[in-house]
């Protein structure tokens, strides 16, 4: 979600979300999740670098798998440092798609903001 | 909030709204309920033409003016017909705004979606 001023205290917010059988599938807390998850192989250290629990990573973990009626997220429990976690090819697809929509939608809700109060301010 | 089919049963979804002091002033229902009393000057017609009740609509405009803090919307009670209703100046300037931000983004959501779908695929 990501939120552009509009004059002194008004706010135009812009959602993004991909949604399966009508259950969320992505949005931003879970794609950013799954993105450092890709980067870290590790649930545990995505979940800090995303600035969550880890209790709070694996449930979401399980949350995106569920909802997208597929292994989004391969993650292995156990051993000294956790278990490994990687994102399958339609993992990383997903969260490149969602990027890919979403950041142009959100990079022209400013301008588009700004057009709009100029043209009716003409 | 618009909805784009991604495959066969993924969707990505777009919301836009307009928030002041983390109130929503305006999402789309809102917004097409102050467009419709804008075009009808009735409260009565506006929900008929919005597909909504009476009740739901005169609700839906003392939240829109509470969450803007000041008038958007004037109605009055009364009379055979029931009041008439009219948006004030800023209230039509907030509509036109909103929508100006708006159509742009959810036009471009699925111009996106397929962009980013076959660059994946390449």
């Amino acid at each position: 979600m990501v939120k552009t001023h509009w004059a002194s205290d008004w706010i135009i917010g812009v959602r993004v979300w991909v949604e399966r059988e009508g259950q969320a599938v992505l949005g931003e807390g879970r794609a950013e999740l799954l993105a450092a998850i890709d980067l870290e192989h590790s649930i545990t250290k995505a979940a800090k670098a995303a600035g969550i629990s880890y209790r709070r990573a694996w449930t979401m973990v399980q949350e995106v798998n569920e909802a997208a009626g597929e292994t989004l997220v391969e993650a292995a429990v156990g051993g000294k440092q956790g278990g490994g976690a990687q994102l399958t090819p339609h993992g990383r697809l997903a969260i490149e798609v969602y990027d890919k929509v979403r950041r142009p939608l959100v990079d022209s809700a400013a301008g588009s903001l700004r057009q709009a109060i100029l043209s009716d301010h003409r």
